[in-house]
């Protein structure tokens, strides 16, 4: 890796982690700066697009590598009912490891930015369909009907998003397992029809 | 009503309303000022917490405000499996008319602040306990048993929830009917059970 790449890499990580917890208008880029140790004029050079494409480019990468412990858990299950379950323990981990700073890295950006910032928007739309087909897919693989597949997995992803709104402000992951139980119950029955 | 309190009010619907569309982090007190056409000194004198208890008021009002139309969205309808249906029309609604810049109007300052500011995170709290309150209350009017109504609740407004988000990420209300019809069919399946 050249010098110039790993300035470029170290700039991006520091955003993305404080992205995913100050969000994007408590995050300025001063502080993205001395996070990564970087000059001004270092930071223009690689995101010409400033704020924004540091965000978009941080809500794809943290996408990406929640995307890779989201195909994990499932992988590692002997069904979809249990897939389901170990990917609502996966986000549950992942509040009680952050003390509920943390929950999904793409909402918080999201709601603030998606309205005003079509960079933004845009990459928060990618990640989400790129998570959905993958859920799709999966239920697929496991028997869940063509038809049945899709409206499923944006069930899957919407009431996992709010379990992890939820969980946030009553700092308590009780919520996240009572809906993956359910939403486990309703896959199981989607792969035995 | 007082000059005072006319004031006092005037501020917190401007507030009310910026946090709404812009966040927490994205609005200032300046701002809330010039919308509300109030000096400084009296914002102090009415909100000695500063930008946190306007949240936290901001926050309270607007659940209040939500929670009536929701009300009114499932008393109009026929049978609970309709009122959900109702439910997700009133948010598809709010989506549209706003373009897609208002959604929950308590979940972005909710994951922007719930972690730093604890009068915002039990503010949050408290709005959406009487929201799944009330969804409990309302399933059970319904026949569905005790031990069901706040398992069915929570997932009724995670999915919710979830789905606001993704449709304003997407630009399109189609994922919220696309939920609220599945929430319809449990909640169907739940009264009839």
């Amino acid at each position: 890796m050249t010098r110039g790449t790993d300035t470029r890499q170290r700039i991006l990580r520091a955003a993305a982690t404080l992205f995913r917890q100050q969000g994007y208008n408590g995050t300025g880029l001063n502080q993205i700066l001395a996070h990564s140790s970087a000059p001004r004029g270092v930071l223009y050079f690689h995101y010409p697009g400033g704020k924004q494409q540091l965000a978009s480019e941080s809500i794809t990468l943290a996408g990406r590598e929640l995307s890779t412990r989201m195909v994990a858990a499932l992988a590692g299950a002997p069904d979809a009912q249990t897939g389901i379950v170990r990917l609502g323990e996966l986000f549950a981990r992942i509040l009680e490891d952050s003390e509920f700073r943390e929950g999904c890295p793409v909402a918080t950006v999201a709601l603030e930015a998606a309205a005003d910032s079509e960079p933004v928007r845009s990459a928060c739309d990618t990640t989400y369909s790129v998570w959905l087909q993958g859920l799709t897919n999966y239920l697929r693989g496991h028997g869940v009907s063509e038809i049945q597949a899709g409206p499923l997995a944006s069930m899957v992803l919407s009431a996992l998003q709010g379990a992890l709104l939820l969980a946030r402000v009553q700092r308590d992951t009780a919520v996240v397992h009572t809906i993956t139980q359910q939403l486990a119950d309703l896959v199981g029955q989607a792969t035995r029809s």
